[in-house]
């Protein structure tokens, strides 16, 4: 949410000289990605995203992550579209630093997710899900069961101090999906954005224009990314579920991509696992707050509230009554 | 340089509805400016900066710099021009904040300066000096003598925290300034920006796009302006005079508003109050940091260099030579 790496014009000149893509006109840090640097860049011929990966990134994932958003984006699908240089690469070294300039996306994050947006956001996933049907790279989701469990170690019973009980419940939560989360191969698995909350989507007029921060993109069951959205989108500011969000979220989604009766049978319990991720990874922010930060770290509470909503339905038809 | 307070896209629509500035097709926090919170928003007609005064920035001030950029720009010079809304009003609130909307200027900030950036430095702030000269607000310098014996006092002997006996020569150079310190009246006065450091002014093509960042400006000697801008855009990386720099730049000055014998002859003081102001507000920042801050304070002995270079100069001839 802020620049870390600071670029000078001499430096941005040298490295877009490696590129085909005009002079630049304008160039402005932007607060937006999660801890990377990210600058608006417009030149004589275009506008782009420079992003620069910071610690936090794996750079060994980052190879992965380009090739996915080129493949999303050349199927169509309004995904940034890394730029190549001269040379041919995508994945550069800039400021010591990897680095990557994208395609820029007009759009606006959607605050209110009403169900005009979520029926957009339906169609958009599955279109993303039938995309990268044939894309042949895979990476591992290390922000699933295995990796809750590091998670909620890391966290221990502290988790006390965010609402007593928590920590007893994230253990007994931990045991519930342990016994019944499906096995690999048990459903319909694929390329999925595992992060697709609305600040990662960008909207005009209705029309969805921008899936943007793949950064947790990986292999995974194709209906666990509905269960993100259906966390994610599907819910009020007051944190209640609103049936009519999700009916018209998976409507349009299922009209491009039909979910298998296991897949809607398996909701509820990818809706919790889900819901149990966010907030351990919230937890564990606001557990650990970087002193003096200026974003304050979001409330794992919220989580909590959809985690325990989720453990009441036992039958995912009660998600679009 | 972050987004201290998140707008959402329904508060955005609300707020746009009071201008006629079309709908926004884009909108994206920025990493710029003292302490506010900047947006780049792109609407279906022109592209804005839509600013929100922090904490930081008094609310009494702010209608003399949205009135004296408006004044800059409506002179024909590359100044931000604020937008008015409907009913007429620049200055306005947004989630409790005062907020403005100015327009966009393109152009990149540069880190080479130059003799090529200083010419075009120069004819931009004779320009800008010449276009307020009929400005009929004021606003007094709190970063002039008496602002600095204040700074100084608060920052005590922990100068010497920054560099042993720092802060015997700070109370040494000040008893200097307050005995020469050129008297009200005695120089050409009018509205001054303050702070024109390279990343306060837009290029392109080696010409002057955008002058920005007027949260500074205040009235005072016209020359001061210059001597800021000797000390930052003058000297090398390494903290070396450039005698060339400050040549074409008080060359291309003079073309449009002739110094003053009076005010050549005062360069060398101004110059020396200018150096320490920044040396004092980087000092107060280096000892007072913000925890966790993801930008680290400049390092106040680069204007300590800068002092001590000045301090050698008993004409000021020698500044271009």
């Amino acid at each position: 949410m802020a620049v870390y790496t600071q670029v000078d014009d001499q430096t941005l000149a040298e490295f877009l000289s490696q590129y085909d893509v005009g002079e630049p006109t304008s160039f402005k840090g932007i607060a937006e990605g999660v801890e990377n640097s990210n600058y608006l860049l417009e030149t004589t011929k275009a506008r782009f995203i420079l992003t620069l990966y910071e610690k936090r990134a794996n750079p060994a994932d980052l190879p992965y992550f380009l090739a996915l958003m080129e493949h999303i984006a050349k199927a169509g699908l309004p995904a940034p579209l890394p730029v190549h240089d001269k040379a041919g690469n995508a994945l550069k070294t800039l400021k010591g630093r990897p680095a990557c300039l994208i395609s820029f996306l007009t759009g606006v994050s959607v605050n209110d997710t009403g169900p005009e947006q979520c029926a957009a956001l339906g169609a958009a996933l599955a279109g993303m899900h039938k995309a990268t049907a044939d894309f042949d790279q895979t990476r591992p989701n290390d922000l699933s069961l295995a990796g809750w469990h590091t998670l909620a170690g890391k966290i221990g019973d502290r988790a006390d101090e965010i609402e007593p009980g928590l920590t007893a419940l994230i253990r007994e939560e931990l045991a519930y999906l342990d016994a019944h989360w499906p096995a690999e191969g048990s459903l319909p698995a694929g390329t999925i954005h595992a992060d697709l909350f609305p600040d990662n989507v960008l909207m005009l007029g209705g029309k969805v224009t921008g899936l943007i921060d793949f950064y947790f993109s990986c292999t995974d069951f194709l209906a666990y990314d509905i269960a993100v959205c259906l966390n994610s989108w599907c819910f009020d500011d007051a944190h209640a579920f609103v049936p009519v969000r999700a009916k018209r979220m998976m409507e349009n989604y299922d009209i491009l991509r039909p979910l298998t009766a296991t897949e809607t049978k398996a909701l509820p319990i990818l809706a919790r696992g889900s819901a149990l991720r966010f907030m351990l990874t919230r937890a564990y922010d606001w557990l650990n707050p970087v002193p003096g930060a200026v974003v304050r770290p979001k409330d794992p509470r919220d989580y909590l509230l959809r985690l325990k909503f989720h453990r009441t339905v036992s039958d995912a038809a009660q998600y679009v009554v």
